[in-house]
């Protein structure tokens, strides 16, 4: 049972991706009934250390984002954070999937176990391509979608596992 | 860049389900130096009508355990849903990655495409093998993972994203 890489990351997370801006659309509208301002949703925290919701979207959309460029070795474009409101967080994640839509299968095909590093200011992080994408690429992204639902959710937004999973064929 | 789908799911569940393990060892640290019953910790939900820690946990060991009796075709084994504490729920992680690691990649061997359906009382969701690992085990598993993180991080227990993503060679 033998699949592509690039089956197991790139459409995958554009469809994540995707079921994030439908959640966005929920929140929104949530917002809009109870005249709660955007500013405050994205300021959302579950604890007083740990990311707001903003900071939430930003990193999982990085993650792909990187994931797409290191997998295909093309560059990864820079997107600023700079978004506070939610309509501004999903022209981020449209951004993202635009990004990850340029990205081809054959861009992506060569040797799974290739280095693939990320540096940090003191140190780095090694991995092959395939350990890349099941250590940290999916893990990664999947936390920061589950932090931004988890954070929705309290919020009393009205959303579900469907709308986390997206429809099922 | 062509990986077995076996490589994409059982190793990084059992890789998962560890680190699931491991954040469970610094919570019931965290309870015993707190004095807070490990039937309270396993009872903490975000909001009430979200599933308790307990329930998350079950949840994600559910679905590591199907991913690899349906991939391999092999009898799933049934996990009575009994743990109503912290070292309950790791002796329920544990024998999910005990059965995980009874599958072989030769197992999992075969059509990517071939069906894989979920039957429910009313209705059914049908999947290819690759569709129903990237579309349904690990967004689920990972978000349960997530939500079992942001129970205990915001009980206050001293867990990163490190301890989320385990560690990285």
């Amino acid at each position: 049972m033998s699949v592509h890489l690039y089956d197991v990351s790139i459409p995958p997370l554009i469809r994540a991706l995707t079921n994030m801006s439908a959640i966005l659309d929920k929140a929104i509208a949530h917002a809009a009934a109870k005249k709660i301002d955007s500013t405050t949703m994205a300021q959302l925290r579950l604890i007083p250390d740990m990311h707001p919701l903003s900071r939430q979207v930003q990193i999982a959309c990085d993650t792909a984002k990187g994931a797409a460029g290191r997998l295909a070795n093309v560059e990864i474009p820079k997107h600023e954070d700079t978004e506070t409101t939610l309509p501004e967080l999903q022209a981020r994640i449209a951004k993202t999937v635009d990004f990850l839509r340029t990205i081809t299968a054959a861009q992506t095909a060569g040797d799974e176990t290739r280095t693939i590093e990320i540096k940090f200011p003191n140190g780095s992080w090694k991995f092959t391509a395939k350990s890349y994408v099941t250590d940290f690429v999916l893990p990664n992204f999947y936390f920061h979608d589950s932090m931004l639902y988890a954070l929705l959710r309290k919020a009393g937004v009205e959303i579900g596992k469907g709308d986390f999973l997206g429809a099922i064929a």
